[in-house]
């Protein structure tokens, strides 16, 4: 009875982010395929996810911290900017993002096109603007035809260049997981424990918020509902955008796809193994304490869910040009 | 006469320093394929040279410096180390390097297995200990067992992370350039401008030193030979290994392979074009002044030499256990 109740006070919260939840059918969902893609425009978005020139310094990139060895993220507790700046929060995987219902911790993104534009001109991130890395891109003579082609238009612009990352990353879905393929009819795909971690994350309200194709993504939450959070993190979530007291720790529900590889968990990136985030997740939002033996069969269902990597050859990229702007990684 | 009297000083210093010269038919020659290589040893390699794991922060992997996107160097400089920290000198490209007479700048390491474990372990670069890095690579599960099949031993070992480094790296090498097509009998693959700039290149003497399949990489020179090289930078070249004045300012010559990509140019990239450095190169190596037209032809025909960059798979890194030391990216 806790749990139901506390799963409707959660659509309550779902419908007042303007997310809503899911119906029953639609818990978990299989990864389509990404559709619609422009490949021209995609591919030239891949390009400039890897380049270092969209920073001030010529060393970050977009795989920098969304690093796509390493699912989508960095693997560390905050990102590491420009001068080695310590990020205020943890990267959030690039791995199906174009699923998420807004992008950024706190959803101040609309959509990956917008988002994609911030890292760029943030000071503590690639410490550039707009300005200097289109002025950079127009100096490469091989980024100037492809935008050309890729456009249509005589100049490139920062719409243009956020557009292609956008396309690009909407490419990052990672179909077929073994999950998946017991969605989708393969009974043997998942074994006992693995089975017993689904029920399980089912019944205790898990996917209450964790929903949808991404498992996540859908809906913001509050990070510390039945208990509080501690955290030294600074980030407030949606109240840092909507300026409301109301909307202090409501932080985006991360996508559990890839959760096996997106470690150190949490928008403060403080803990490091699945086993300690299913068990703050049950005490703080949850109300419920694991047994060793829940913990183990939701940690055995949450490594069910990490799915085909993007594939892809490693991107060369375009040389500068005679008059391409120089990096500057050391200028005071 | 004068250059013929160059080139004949040039070879006794060639000979001093170990290396001699070619004879005139193999001054240069197409790259060739990687042979005999252990494709299990450069598969896991791969992943090591990827992955930032091997790094103090879990930030800086063999790429972030030699990156395979950018023709195997950072583009900058000098690089980027440990808390950004700056480099000494100018990151050589880690293309064709196989076929250098040793390694670094200086040559201080004999091959490429000996120079994979330089950066891991220097504090103003990986900031790393071998000791810490294996530690790291034997709590991985993925990695411990990919070890066993590679190397047929229960334990990893720095000679294993750094034999498999340099497996794959032999496999980084750039055959079939224009000019590699044009050697083998293409005749139509070098235009006239670029034929006319191979024609001076040899007849100016650049190939006395820049021969070979790289086109360097074969022998140490003097960096200012005729005239003195102005620079900021404190490496002494040959003289920082042997502690010998005579060695002062001898330098590994860099292969011109893909030179297009591998900017900036020398040990302090310092000059960022092809015809500066062409420039420099002429009057303080040869005592030469090139006219704009010789200088433009000379850079035609360097920009033939890039050749087929390697192409592969971005690699998936397998993900740390519950028991991986944790990277620490901000510790004092």
């Amino acid at each position: 009875m806790k749990v139901r109740a506390l799963v409707a006070s959660l659509a309550i919260i779902g419908s007042a982010a303007g997310a809503g939840f899911a119906n029953a059918e639609d818990l978990a969902k299989p990864i389509q395929p990404p559709k619609q893609i422009d490949l021209g425009m995609a591919e030239l978005g891949k390009k400039l996810y890897f380049d270092p020139r969209l920073s001030k310094s010529g060393f970050i990139s977009c795989n920098s911290c969304h690093n796509l060895s390493m699912g989508g993220t960095d693997n560390i507790p905050t990102s590491i900017g420009d001068k080695w700046q310590q990020g205020p929060i943890n990267a959030p995987t690039v791995l199906n993002s174009s699923l998420n219902v807004a992008q950024f911790w706190d959803g101040r993104a609309a959509d990956l096109k917008e988002q994609a534009g911030g890292p760029i001109a943030n000071p503590g991130e690639m410490g550039f603007t707009h300005q200097l890395a289109v002025g950079v891109l127009e100096t490469i003579p091989e980024y100037v035809r492809e935008f050309k082609v890729v456009f249509g238009k005589d100049k490139i612009d920062i719409d243009q260049v956020t557009a292609a990352i956008a396309e690009f990353e909407k490419t990052l879905v990672t179909p077929n997981s073994r999950f998946d393929q017991w969605l989708l009819g393969k009974k043997d795909a998942l074994a006992s424990d693995e089975l017993a971690g689904w029920n399980l994350f089912k019944e205790s309200g898990c996917v209450a918020c964790h929903n949808g194709e991404a498992l996540g993504g859908t809906s913001f939450q509050k990070m510390g509902l039945v208990e509080p959070y501690k955290t030294t993190a600074a980030a407030k979530g949606r109240a840092d955008v909507t300026g409301k007291d109301a909307d202090r720790m409501m932080f985006k529900v991360p996508t559990l796809r890839n959760v096996e590889m997106t470690y150190p968990y949490f928008h403060d990136g403080a803990y490091w193994t699945l086993k300690e985030a299913v068990d703050v997740m049950g005490r703080l939002q949850l109300g419920k304490k694991f047994t060793d033996k829940e913990n183990a069969q939701i940690v055995a269902f949450l490594k069910t869910l990490t799915g085909e990597q993007p594939k892809f050859d490693l991107p060369i990229l375009p040389p500068s040009g005679d008059k391409t702007p120089r990096p500057k990684p050391f200028a005071k």
